[in-house]
């Protein structure tokens, strides 16, 4: 099931994942660490899947994250996702990442990604998905 | 200027901080330590304030924090906030704190607080707030 | 039993908690981020309740957290607690924070807090509070 | 300069990061989280790309993280590089991800991944690499 | 000057650190890791070096640390410091370790180590240590 | 079995561990807080006793740890690891830390220590060391 993506939904839905920069995410450079981004994006991904089917899910692929703006210390990060492309066994999830940033609280769009994700049972085993 | 608590939005609005719980967050009874409930909380206040008019913010006063139900590890935690008093140079806001939790997303009430939040200048001074 | 506040102790006791702040512990605004106190606020008011009687305690209300002053890196922060109220189950305890701060390591006022802890039993059900 | 697969090296270089992974970097399913790994990969591209030519980079792209495997609490994990291709401001690092698990020490591959690093000037701006 | 052992204090001052471990602090073996002890350990000696006299201070020397027991998640550790010699630019501090553990808060040594801090100027330098 | 130093190796092996300094990684001096560089100098060693044989270890001693410059962030820091001695139960372990700085990389050795490791079994009971 190949959604296109005119038909994916332009309303802007809760953030699957939403925090606050501090100094501990800092890199060598000031900037927040790439490291940082990509831990909550795939939490977000997680998060998408649960909601589309009740299983357990392993990250299984990120594809093409292409880091558009550098993220600074007190940004607020929202991690959007929506569904690419629904598998027997696993979902392709698009992740966008937005900052609202200082006092005007301007939005920068700072990456976007693909994951695919993978439903397993108890064992580990790719497991079909059935969706709410 | 005091906002009677039923002219409150029930609207549910995007949360301020969304974020998924991990072992590292847990205490020694192996359920999130509440620390880490009370910084997202905190977070959660100042990004609302800061939403309401381009300030700098401290925290004057966590108002009770009335602890409801354990946060277990892989809970996704949402902290949605409104205004319930804007002052001269303060602003006390609500949050409200919800888990989704397990295979079947239910939704588990967390904890709710007030916190007073002080805006202030470059020297820390407290300062009128004016909304945008 | 509700202790009179002129007959509790002002001995300097030994602190529950004490620590040195760190880089990591900052917010944004490069204060210590309050959350941080918070978390330790909350493990000294537990260290104190476990003093008093030897059950596990889960952490039930936090009342009026009022921060005088902003901690700083560098600071070397104590939590000092005495017993307000002993109920049935639970106990009240007040917690004092100070700072440690400088080479003339000058003593801070931080914040004051009230805690309440509630005794659990191994189903996380409350239980009477019997004290050694 | 597209380097053909075959004429990289083959010898086991010394890796650019090596850990150990603690209880502190799990996810909810008691692996370590992806997040961790990625953080680590991250780091490692960057590394490598230092050694090629003295200049500051920022991680532009990540490609086809392919995780194969999970890794467990007290893995070793390694992070091998190699250039894929040297542009005029960017290179191209393919990471390999190794752990040496339990006491037999067995080496367990567990992702591989490309990563490009763009070398930046004192503004951000990307800056031809001059290799050493 | 040289303080025989026997002239020390057996008096049970204040800790210089005192704080509860936490599920973040373990190895892979379920013990509190080493590492955690000895960061604490380090700033405990810093800081009695601080009392001493006002100078800022780096770790030199950690001589012998000797560890005797495990720390488990709950425990309370504490970190009660005492001169073993005043040099000129240098003192040397032995850290006793000590954990509460249990609904009994039995006491267990844990470790003990000397550390030799130097005192620095602004640049680094070694500086004659100017007792209060 | 006393290894002479002389007949030790000079090849420089890979490191055990090698990690890049963070700025969560600093003290209140900006510099990387000694506590870290602890923490992995005792993971460097556990590993190496794990490479010399399959059982489990346990930190006994920390002997000698000499801090001769300081790490920044942004170095990359090697941990590099030699058999001193290997007794029935124990292993005494040498490890030389080293951080690769700045743009032209260059080499600083940071510290030296002696550690000894205990083989246990399940109980923590120490065993006789049977090397592969």
């Amino acid at each position: 099931m190949l959604l296109p993506r005119s038909a994916m939904a332009e309303v802007h839905q809760p953030p699957q994942i939403r925090v606050v920069m501090m100094p501990k995410d800092t890199n060598a450079r000031g900037h927040i660490f790439g490291g940082v981004i990509l831990s909550y994006l795939d939490l977000a991904a997680a998060e998408h899947a649960r909601e589309i089917a009740p299983h357990e899910y392993v990250t299984k692929l990120l594809r093409e994250v292409d880091f558009i703006a550098p993220v600074l210390v007190g940004d607020t990060v929202s991690y959007y996702t929506e569904t690419v492309r629904l598998g027997k066994t696993s979902v392709t999830i698009r992740v966008r990442v937005e900052a609202r940033r200082g006092r005007e609280r301007q939005t920068i769009k700072v990456t976007e990604a693909e994951v695919v994700m993978v439903a397993v049972d108890e064992h580990g085993t790719p497991t079909a998905i059935v969706p709410r």
